[in-house]
């Protein structure tokens, strides 16, 4: 049972997490505990340490930011004793997390479950601080914003666990984001890739790291709220999944930035000439469209992250000569709509529906992009929930 | 080096301590840091274990609350580092201070320094969190209250360090209270029995056990301002001490009362008979007078800390059959003075003077109790001050 921040924000809901974690022991399972820092609590240690330093030591800040959980794992610890439920607290140190040394976005490198197996099979409640573990030189390392559902995972494939359950401020994932449409459903189940996917394109219910994790281990994760009584949503392998539907999820991303260079010429090496700079530069770029050769040159469309266009427009400017194109266009009033889906696998037509629908609406596609489970569109921005409320019937998703 | 909890309380404290280690580098000295938690935060931290439950697992307790110096620790070394110090965080389990399994007042057992050496004789500056160490099973242990000093005596012991400097929000040991008297003097040394002597009647500049531990290693230690250039006071073996006063100090504690049982049977048993039960309440008896026997009965006095008088009456209540005594009389408008010095020992008359001059303004003495050096008496509180100020004049302690 994994809590975030906002379930442990202050001491009544550390009580109440507590007493769902009374429940499932007295149920007759066997429970080990994750915790995040107490909502808020991280920023001020972050804020702290770039306050003295713009550019501090990743270990420095490690040590300082890790107390966070240390200090919910053993409030947790005393609210479960105060149950009657027998408890401990565990840093990431003391539970066997053993990560590389990239700190401040470390990965966990194994986790040695012997310790909690020991202190479970002796009727004890483990607490471990998630979002932790120990690097080279026994320094305290920490695996980046989110990183407690990844230390959540890693746990429960080490504890060989029949479920992780990661407790949230929503209740589980949807067909869509409900505040787009009344007629989003809750889905029971959802496949990892699909969840992959879903999280790719904007909806971050799940760390993605811990996703890829929780794959790989093939351990079985619930997204469940710790404010409602209700079941959340399994994450599973697709085996699992009985009645695949074709497609499983709508998605939409309103941080993209379209970018287009006319008249490119068409040699060999030149989509290396524009992209090269720009990964070094730390861009992220996301769909590319390199239109068939009219007259000798081309127009290459790609898309980024909109905080990073002036970085890009940098970037490009600085490249010119070696790119070749004086013609720079910038669109930041795109936004991407993805239809995912393990279905789509064994479903032809997938992408047709999805096309024909938005045209129905008047809706112009300026960029395509396509993976195994899913179709991307980039559209307008001001088309966003049109789009997304009018795939969300033509798919059959709406609630009955 | 080490910084109390006032001298680290914000960040510009910690840019200020920090500066102060970076002099003491520039000058060529091999230095080490010790610090507690920013003033506020152990509180916060205490209170919200104690909100969870009253009676809380003090191991949780020792995980939750260490926290507070383990943050300092990283951004102390995130400071030094930005004025170009090469410096590093250790926790107590890192920097290899073992302790007993008492949490919540564990004692140090010992210290492992030859990481920090190691760390010291490349160049770097260890920031240790003070406060806490590893106890049985891996687990975090705190000291108790103010047990960063002892932390710091430790590690210069550990160290073979030439000094401890304790920084503070005073810049020295005084004659007496410099509230009391403007002319209180800060002393340039002062031996470790006297320092002990004047944290026991309530002169708190240092935890007592941290003087303790300081005698019994030999550790050099001084008291000294983190907000002033001034030398402070340097807390030595009696030896380094060259022109030794007859006194060296006048301490006061109001935090006192004063019991009388009338008409105790004369009997052997009857001493064990009232303070059993009181020690077996945790009521921490200081002075203790019996007078001559006169009809076969006697009067028995006795102080102890005025907070606990409440639980004194009750105990005496309850035993009052096997003690024999009807009559409690109790008076918790009262002080302690005591005028402390080595140099007691080898002058006789002190104890005269500290009658006389009491006397000669008037002010009764209630109870009188010595040690090899120390001399204390117990007085109506109302004369605390006229008494302080009489006293170190006539012991020659007034400032030129």
């Amino acid at each position: 049972m994994k809590f975030g921040g906002t379930s442990v924000a202050d001491l009544d809901r550390i009580r109440n997490a507590a007493g769902r974690v009374q429940r499932e022991v007295a149920a007759g399972h066997e429970v080990a505990v994750v915790v995040s820092a107490m909502s808020g609590v991280t920023n001020q240690l972050v804020e702290w340490c770039a306050a003295l330093s713009p550019l501090h030591d990743a270990r420095e800040y490690d040590a300082v930011v890790a107390t966070g959980e240390q200090v919910t794992s053993g409030l947790m610890a005393i609210a479960l004793q105060s149950l009657g439920v027998e408890a401990r607290s565990w840093t990431g140190w003391q539970a066997g997390v053993q990560t590389d040394g990239a700190h401040g976005k470390a990965r966990i490198a194994s986790v040695d479950g012997g310790l909690l197996l020991a202190a479970m099979a002796a009727g004890q409640v483990p607490v471990v601080a998630g979002f932790q573990g120990l690097g080279p030189e026994q320094r305290i390392t920490t695996l980046g914003r989110g990183g407690s559902d990844t230390s959540a995972v890693a746990l429960a494939a080490a504890l060989r666990a029949d479920r992780c359950d990661i407790y949230t401020d929503v209740d589980g994932v949807y067909t869509t984001d409900p505040r787009i449409t009344a007629r989003a459903r809750k889905l029971d189940k959802i496949a990892y890739e699909e969840m992959l996917e879903l999280a790719s394109v904007g909806a971050k219910v799940l760390q993605t790291r811990s996703v890829e994790l929780a794959m790989k281990e093939r351990v079985r994760v619930q997204v469940l709220s710790s404010f409602a009584d209700v079941p959340g949503t399994l994450v599973v392998d697709e085996d699992e999944i009985v009645e695949q539907a074709m497609v499983s999820g709508i998605a939409y991303s309103r941080d993209e930035a379209k970018i287009t260079l006319r008249h490119v010429p068409d040699r060999p090496g030149v989509a290396a000439a524009i992209f090269g700079p720009l990964s070094e530069a730390q861009v992220n770029v996301d769909m590319i469209v390199q239109n068939v050769s009219a007259d000798g040159t081309t127009d290459m469309t790609f898309t980024v992250s909109r905080t990073d266009l002036p970085r890009v427009r940098a970037v490009l400017a600085e490249h010119r000569e070696a790119i070749g194109s004086n013609t720079v266009l910038t669109d930041p009033d795109v936004a991407k709509i993805s239809v995912v889906g393990v279905g789509m696998r064994s479903h032809a037509g997938v992408a047709n529906i999805m096309f024909s629908t938005l045209a129905g609406k008047g809706i112009n596609i300026q960029v395509i992009s396509t993976s195994e489970i899913k179709v991307s569109v980039l559209i307008a921005a001001e088309y966003t929930e049109l789009a997304v409320r009018a795939l969300h019937t033509a798919y059959g998703l709406d609630a009955a």
